[in-house]
């Protein structure tokens, strides 16, 4: 016999992409940096005592939350930090939407969104984004009249890497009526000469949630740990509530405390993957991919025509270089690749040129 | 303005025992183990690759899984590992309970249940502990009748550290038309001369969770890991659907998997802890405190007449030196006082003895 709700006996999870144990293989599947967190990091691995091991680590991981708040210019209260980024992402779910209350997002998204609301019992009203991936001018307007009460926003966008300004983030927690979490997970990699921050954002909108993540940006995706930075009105429920007790273990939050005051070390990888970022896409436009301006860790590349994206995928993976294909509407012929270090890179479109028909 | 859902604006948060940082404080107030990890633990820490953090962990964490199957004699698919055991049982509720459907629970009993019946909108049914906090014999009854779809049950009982014999555990098992969560946090401190072990029960009974945590018996409540077993129907749902995507990070899930390996070890911490429940018993029941017999790594003791619980609580806290209280029917005039090494157990009944007034 089955315990499980209905709406959960009915779903399917979500599926990640794909962790060989093989360090042969190339990952550009999964949006991970290509660079190890950097060495205070690992020197402060070193220093972590078994008497912290022992007992409960720090509940809300003040120092944690006050080395955030620092690199951002905000307080202790408008930040939590928790267990990856997706622990936001249900912890604002679980906090801000009534079981069976629509949640919005754009469409398509990060695939994990419609999972976290069937998981809830939501139904999802989503809306198409624009041509170029962005929230289309009547976004809010129509997720009002929807009574989303949450709505999940990737900027820059996830699967395209495409960036939407601040000032149009600005415009939709203006006019959206519910929260609006932008999950900032690769924000990181955004070409500094943007100057793109809407950190400052949240205290003008108290129902302005960001997410923050050090597993791409900081070369942290094993430790899980992200943070959310909001109205302290908006983060207090989710810190003091709905959040498990301890949910960052002691290690991970003496760790990511050490990155984040060492963000100009991971800032000098964010610059490397930069440059092969443009390097990569111009590769790929030289062997007939369609790619559009990223401002991520990865490229949405749309094969050459006579190539199938799900077809490259396959053979790529053969030949021990992984990259992500979701398939769907709008990217059925295209695959999401992870820029990797230059070398990796080059594996990469090596292994393109020989599978492509001759153009 | 509010954006929290109703239930849990209404709400208050659970509050964690204080974790001071001072480490100058004796602290017999949370149920850590009062020794370290064993050395392999530590071992494998400083083994911790830069390229392990790198990476996402290994998202269902097999290996980990299989340290647990094989401890305890059943297969990976009947366990499931988790973010601290605070996480299991999140995961029950949400996975197992209709938002709104009743929870069942024991009188008095772990804090934390009643608080995450609220987060999910759950009404709370509970029945009373009989006279040695034990279920009573209506108990799988009861909860039948008012349509409880779970019943958490920890056991050794916390806060009296009573132990329900396991073909309770079976019949009660047998009963329940729902899922019986077993909360087994302290199971690592019972006398083995009982030879308690209901985890062959989960290969009987399809409708038992076991919850068990590496906090207290392994020393290692900052690293936040526990795992839950079950009949793989019931693992699955929570393991490949309701669960986060990387809920157990590559350091946590690395050195978890070391220290069940190495649980003999452990099990060396919990004869001593033994020892000292024995000892520091006798002395609190010589001091005119009723103690009960406890199998768990902390005593339940109400205060000799003429002393209150909660100032005492008071005093040894000045005096740096912390034990719970909780107040509430049956707990108004009680102490939960954790064992400690025997130096800080001799500090505590040193302490007592000045506080209390001459008998």
């Amino acid at each position: 016999m089955t315990y499980e709700r209905t709406n959960i006996a009915a779903m399917q999870g979500y599926v990640p992409g794909k962790q060989p144990e093989s360090s042969d293989t190339i990952k550009l599947n999964t949006n991970e940096n290509p660079y190890p967190p950097c060495a205070a990091v690992m020197a402060a691995l070193l220093q972590v005592s078994a008497d912290s091991l022992r007992r409960y680590p720090p509940p809300s991981a003040d120092g944690l939350r006050d080395a955030a708040a620092k690199l951002h210019g905000l307080t202790r209260e408008q930040v939590i930090a928790v267990n990856g980024g997706d622990e936001l992402l249900r912890l604002a779910v679980t906090t801000f939407v009534e079981p069976g209350a629509p949640i919005g997002m754009l469409e398509p998204s990060y695939s994990l969104y419609p999972v976290l609301a069937e998981l809830h019992g939501s139904p999802v009203v989503r809306v198409e984004a624009d041509q170029d991936f962005l929230p289309p001018a009547d976004l809010a307007a129509r997720m009002n009249a929807a009574g989303v009460r949450l709505l999940l926003l990737v900027n820059p966008h996830a699967p395209s890497g495409r960036l939407t300004p601040a000032a149009r983030i600005a415009d939709l927690a203006r006019a959206f009526s519910g929260v609006l979490l932008v999950d900032e997970a690769y924000v990181d990699f955004v070409d500094p000469k943007l100057g793109h921050d809407v950190t400052a954002l949240v205290s003008q909108f108290d129902n302005l949630l960001l997410l923050r993540t050090l597993s791409k940006g900081y070369g942290l995706a094993g430790l899980r740990v992200g943070y959310g930075l909001g109205a302290a009105t908006l983060v207090s429920p989710m810190l003091w509530k709905s959040r498990d007790s301890y949910n960052v273990d002691a290690i991970a939050q003496r760790l990511a405390t050490v990155a984040l005051q060492h963000s100009a070390q991971a800032s000098e990888t964010w610059r490397l993957v930069r440059i092969e970022r443009e390097r990569v896409q111009q590769a790929l436009c030289a062997l007939g991919f369609q790619v559009g301006n990223s401002q991520t860790n990865f490229v949405l590349a749309y094969a050459p025509s006579g190539a199938q994206a799900r077809r490259l995928q396959s053979e790529l993976e053969q030949r021990g270089v992984l990259v992500r294909y979701f398939g769907g509407p709008r990217l059925d012929d295209a695959l999401r690749i992870t820029i990797g270090t230059p070398e990796q890179n080059d594996r990469l479109l090596a292994n393109l040129r020989e599978l492509l028909p001759a153009a």
